[in-house]
């Protein structure tokens, strides 16, 4: 189960490991928005987001001698490149299994990151029983993305910097805009703040399209994204929400966010002209809902955390094309 | 006189204000230089470079009644920046004398932080007579960009953070590497390294053809640049180094590093590609250097300051042209 404690935990055994990203802002950001938007780096992370927290968390939980026999992981890319990364700093083997057509970038840097990388086709084949095969052939560990209390607690490590942060700068309530895939950072974030900072609530970001949080907070049960095509936002669609972050998520977010692609590299570009920070789409919808809905949005500040930055440069070069200056 | 007394001063006074920027790494930067290079992400920085620094340490100290006088800068970039927003934050007007020439957004940006913006014509005015004059008309503070040593002092700031995050990250000894204008930012962190960390030592860094610190150490004496006509790396491009900072960088810094206009490029480039931050060319010197002058640098790990990312998109884009994948 994955709980304050769970994550208190989690931060122990990150301590020194994972990054303490900082929280940005700038007078630009703001005035467009009309409040004072707070961003959480976290594409300043290891590998260059999030997702390093709950790798390192998941693997440096399990016994000696499980982890020696490596770790798998399926993923879209930044969840395979935290734990490629982590896998090879506690000196153990890991296989990442990805889409065929994951940003060239992502697949190159896992393979450099020192994993073994199995291709797959995300139309025809199934992550689920390809990494359940490998894994019980060679004894590894599974890493899941998201429905795993282990990297829930490493994610929601983002939200006790962030309880303590926003404090600091003064925010001590309104909405914390959080990207959603599977629910992983969503949920873990909103563990931690329920404990730390009560009057702070997430509203899970997502891309029209692939809106399956919103929908199924809407709903009230878990509701499937129509494609799974790969969209702008590639590191955050997923097919549904979580079986095990859906039921946090609904219990403590506000109602879902959702943007569209050019809010997005509108959001890519800003954060970069204006933060100085490299963000990815996926990692950009909850900066995008900041800056162009604010009229969803609650209380005189908001906080928002830009989740990753591994992003090709032919889409950047989109995004930056859409700045007016 | 600058002393770490001054700069302990200033970090009093900064606390809260300036961001702690952090320590940034990537094991694919580190491939390239052959050691451990780690990188103080001063682009994050207030106002997108280190000069918010040394700006909010001036205007703060200045007594009360001076201060509602407001202060006047002559810059057409970071230091600009700095001292307007610094200035607004203390709620004091500020007059910033920019040439008439100066980029369009550059004049904009500077506006939009509340800066009062003068212009003048470079071939017929002298932006010191114009200086002298609204000083002495509306009572003014001039804050000298580098040559000031409340300037000096709060750009030292970032040298006490250094100490402090380096050995948490284990570094104790080696270079140092900051990019090298007027000296200030030089000077400031080589005088908080000389009391807290004095086994690092910092190497000025500068681009070829504004090479005048790195020929001031060889010679003993302060040497001119053969030209001030606006290189790649503007933000650093002075005529001389400082008369109060140059005999500061003489007594603590080691040789000066000139790297070539293709390998700031390619620094901008890895920075964005590996560090997931934006940093202009003259930001980008010093790790330039990390990366291809690794032959002159001394020690198992090296560390480096990225001062500023306030860079043009036309700039921004020839770096990214120089990557490979």
């Amino acid at each position: 189960m994955t709980d304050i404690a769970a994550i208190d935990a989690a931060a122990l055994r990150l301590s020194g490991r994972a990054r303490v990203t900082p929280v940005l802002s700038s007078p630009f950001i703001d005035e467009i928005a009309g409040r004072r938007v707070f961003v959480k780096a976290e594409c300043l992370q290891h590998t260059g987001s999030f997702k390093f927290r709950g790798a390192w968390s998941a693997i440096s939980a399990l016994s000696p001698s499980v982890r020696a026999n490596g770790v798998i992981a399926f993923s879209s890319g930044n969840h395979a490149q935290g734990v490629a990364h982590a896998a090879k700093l506690h000196g153990v083997d890991s296989v990442i299994i990805m889409p065929k057509d994951a940003p060239q970038l992502k697949i190159a840097n896992t393979r450099a990151l020192g994993a073994e990388v199995v291709l797959y086709d995300r139309a025809g084949e199934s992550r689920e029983e390809i990494g359940q095969r490998i894994s019980s052939e060679r004894g590894m560990t599974l890493i899941r993305p998201y429905d795993e209390p282990l990297v829930i607690a490493g994610q929601g490590t983002a939200g006790l910097e962030l309880a303590e942060q926003l404090a600091d700068l003064g925010m001590r309530r309104g909405d914390v805009l959080v990207p959603a895939g599977g629910g992983g950072l969503t949920a873990g974030i909103a563990l931690a703040l329920e404990a730390r900072a009560p009057d702070l609530q997430v509203r899970p970001c997502e891309p029209e399209g692939y809106d399956d949080t919103a929908r199924s907070l809407a709903a009230g049960s878990r509701q499937r994204n129509a494609s799974m095509q790969n969209g702008l936002c590639d590191a955050i669609v997923t097919p549904e929400p979580g079986e095990i972050t859906f039921p946090i998520v609904q219990r403590l977010c506000g109602s879902g966010l959702v943007v569209s692609d050019d809010e997005v590299l509108q959001a890519v570009a800003l954060a970069w002209l204006r933060l100085k920070i490299v963000v990815e789409p996926g990692g950009a919808v909850g900066l995008a809902a900041a800056l162009f809905h604010g009229d969803k949005i609650k209380g005189e500040d908001v906080a928002v955390v830009c989740s990753g930055g591994n992003i090709d440069r032919e889409v950047f070069d989109r995004a930056l094309a859409t700045l007016k200056v």
